[in-house]
């Protein structure tokens, strides 16, 4: 265990991506897990967090006390949800540390907070930290400043497991705005996201979203563009859920040498 | 031009899939375009069937008086529309010939007239005469039988050109019709439509549609069976709209020897 | 623990199939883990076996004797070597239990003593243990009977690992071998193994095999059939190296109540 | 037939390619036949070019006097073979028009001979004249760039109808170079062009080609970047072989007004 390995808190850490975390921190060099952490109340404070994680014990108590458990850490990993990130940007803002956000649904008002907070803290914050995504989006950005929209037609096609429970992915709709920023659109205004039964000609410039949902799907994703006699296809396919939690340890590890700010993906990546 | 050639008369010929169905007569063996027929007040009446096709002149002027067509004919292509339809199966089975159908759209009752006149005629109606797609349909319903639904989830994707003004096509309904009765269930009760928003998890033993709209596809359609940590999926790629042609003659070539009645593709191409 | 449960002998326990054979026992209703084997020498032997596996001590250490292993066991799951398969056969068929085997590269010698023990064991033995590959099996063999050599090519494509040492997969062959099963042709004759350079046009009637190397790719398979205007595809994807071992234990629970014999995933399935 | 339309001349009139180049040309808005050319001893010389091409007389016979053909015209588009293409280039230069090469299969010294015409020529020539082929190639570059070697493996993969002859196609080549330049290595010293037995693991670095044959598929090209746990994939699909026609006439149009040079299809397009 070396002086310079980068000390990391895994917030929502009995969560199913929580374990994921635990585990990928536990695989990869230049990090180590410095503590667990859960909400009040949750059936897994005061338990091993490597056992949780399926590692065997690694003498480290998941805990309740967020502020504590910051105190001495360098960075932050948080997949949870939008009022728990406000709070632990909060916290990481005055431990001065790292905090790297993979939480999605935030609605304007916590971003704003949590903006707030990279004054202090250095925040990345992405809604995917797949490598592979984000480049598909710069991507598809290009492609749709290139391929006119009078030739031109964009799909979106996202696939995911059975037990999601919302459409389309966040993925999806991060897709389709790189699309609508290559072609200086508003996304809202030219989504097509539903089609059934008399839909008429396909409207000239919108991009279209379709959902698959089955089995246990991590997440398949395509940018379609269709023109006369030709089309473009951009995909992205996961098959494992530690690549988020890769991505996040790589960003964590990217912003520790960075001033307090408010970065993404693209700046971990250097295609900014 | 030999005696033993079947004389076949396109219907619709001034649209796109009847002059498709012209130029597939004159370039097959053992057909031969015997008329040409449009409705009353047809801007295509008088022309020349061949030149409308471009082929150059065959000496067939568009005529529309179907009866007089269907007369010393052998049989009828027909991908025109439900009223067209009912008429030519009528007049089909007064000249005893074959009529090849085509046309969607046919309501219960249109379907009652078109059985009625098969008594006389020799009927081969199929919502997509392509043998891929027919093909498609059987091994779909061996598939959904094969893999039970409490852990394989059926989607149907398609995807089709920009002008396409329905969805999900006949041909996406046509498989999941196929994976319905492999499952011994009823589609309407199970199909899965539209996807957008707080869907929540997926519905054990529904089959769900999506739809791409897109540049000048002429036909893509997928069948997934998402498993746990696996996936089998049965895909068709229509890339010449005279596959559908090509199959309505294959079709009318074997109804000539068949006694009157209603028959499928499937019996054509002896998978049933 | 009830006395019910089927108890299964792990071979190989310590290779990264071993584990997660082991994993999947532990997982899954009927089941439990009896014994888990090695070779001599094998620097797993006399640790924990639950613990090789990362599910925590289950108290069963790994041996190096497994006819002892076997004789109260009910059934071994094997994925290991043909030398080692050859062996623990001739010990199944002396125990009287079900073996099996994932096993692939077995000789025609290695075949034919497994095929002997057959006598006495129940043996089920498949290149490939999951349910969709054995599906796209009996699927490729209709659609190569139904789709006419003349007209439609068949190909085969397949993508692993960039650890997998040989091409094509065990999987693209099998699969080979349904196709020219359903054309009435010996495969040996007929494969196209390698293009480069000038080819010449496609041999009517051939089959063709591509490989993929890269990443960590589970394994993928696609069986091409390929005509004028239009394209067949039957695709399997395994995202998840459970599903052979989940394939396994299914097998094994089937075989449990059959006579001794020798017998393939599609007698597992009701497929043959 | 407006002063301004750009008068082209199609060489090789009597393929395939040929004909498809003067339907285009007849179906463009901006351009008209000028002329069409054929070799000395072709049985097309002397027939009307349009009815060659299926579109009715156009008063435009073909010939083989190549010179005479260009003296008075704008451009001339040329989908041939070295020799022709080389002798070509030197007519245009004389006649200072603009010249559209989609001739493959140029030696070094072919290509040394057309870059001097292209003192006096304006020459646009390019192993790919679709539009999305061209875009797919920056793409491709940009991805090999950003994911490392260490972690992404980069496969291509083709497919072609059942009468190509050599393998793998240009464009797969094309892209393997693309892929090649943004790795910053030598594409001879890293393809993999054959895997069959005993392959060994993937060399680290490397670029993979796999190639399929069937049907009538006129070009699909994927680009995959695999790397653990996730994989990005760029695809480029042809359905209609005017897409090449297309891009060889929008070239032109483009060249008309540029010096006299040596370009590619990314001037066309602004992708430079």
């Amino acid at each position: 265990m070396s002086e310079t390995e980068m000390k990391l808190v895994v917030v929502g850490a009995g969560g199913r991506m929580g374990q994921t975390l635990i585990r990928t921190v536990h695989g990869m060099d230049g990090v180590r897990l410095h503590a667990a952490v859960e909400r009040p109340g949750s059936p897994f404070i005061g338990r091993d967090a490597g056992e949780l994680a399926g590692l065997g014990a690694v003498g480290i108590p998941v805990t309740n006390e967020p502020l504590a458990a910051f105190l001495h850490a360098d960075g932050v990993l948080d997949f949870t949800a939008p009022a728990g990130t406000v709070e632990f940007a909060g916290l990481a803002a005055q431990a001065r540390i790292v905090h790297v956000i993979g939480t999605t649904g935030c609605s304007a008002d916590d971003e704003a907070k949590i903006r707030a907070a990279a004054r202090h803290a250095r925040i990345v914050k992405s809604g995917n930290m797949s490598l592979g995504v984000n480049l598909m989006g710069v991507l598809t950005e290009k492609a749709a400043r290139a391929l006119a929209p009078a030739h031109w037609d964009i799909e979106i096609l996202e696939m995911h497991h059975k037990h999601k429970v919302d459409a389309p992915s966040g993925t999806a709709l991060l897709l389709g705005e790189a699309a609508a920023k290559g072609r200086g659109i508003d996304l809202k205004d030219h989504s097509v996201r539903v089609r059934d039964g008399h839909t008429g000609a396909r409207p000239q410039g919108t991009i279209g979203f379709a959902t698959l949902r089955g089995g246990s799907v991590i997440g398949e994703h395509s940018v379609m563009l269709a023109g006369e006699g030709e089309m473009v296809t951009l995909s992205h396919s996961a098959t494992d859920r530690s690549i988020f939690a890769r991505g996040a340890v790589t960003a964590a590890l990217w912003a520790r040498d960075q001033k307090p700010g408010f970065y993404c993906m693209l700046d971990v990546l250097g295609l900014n």
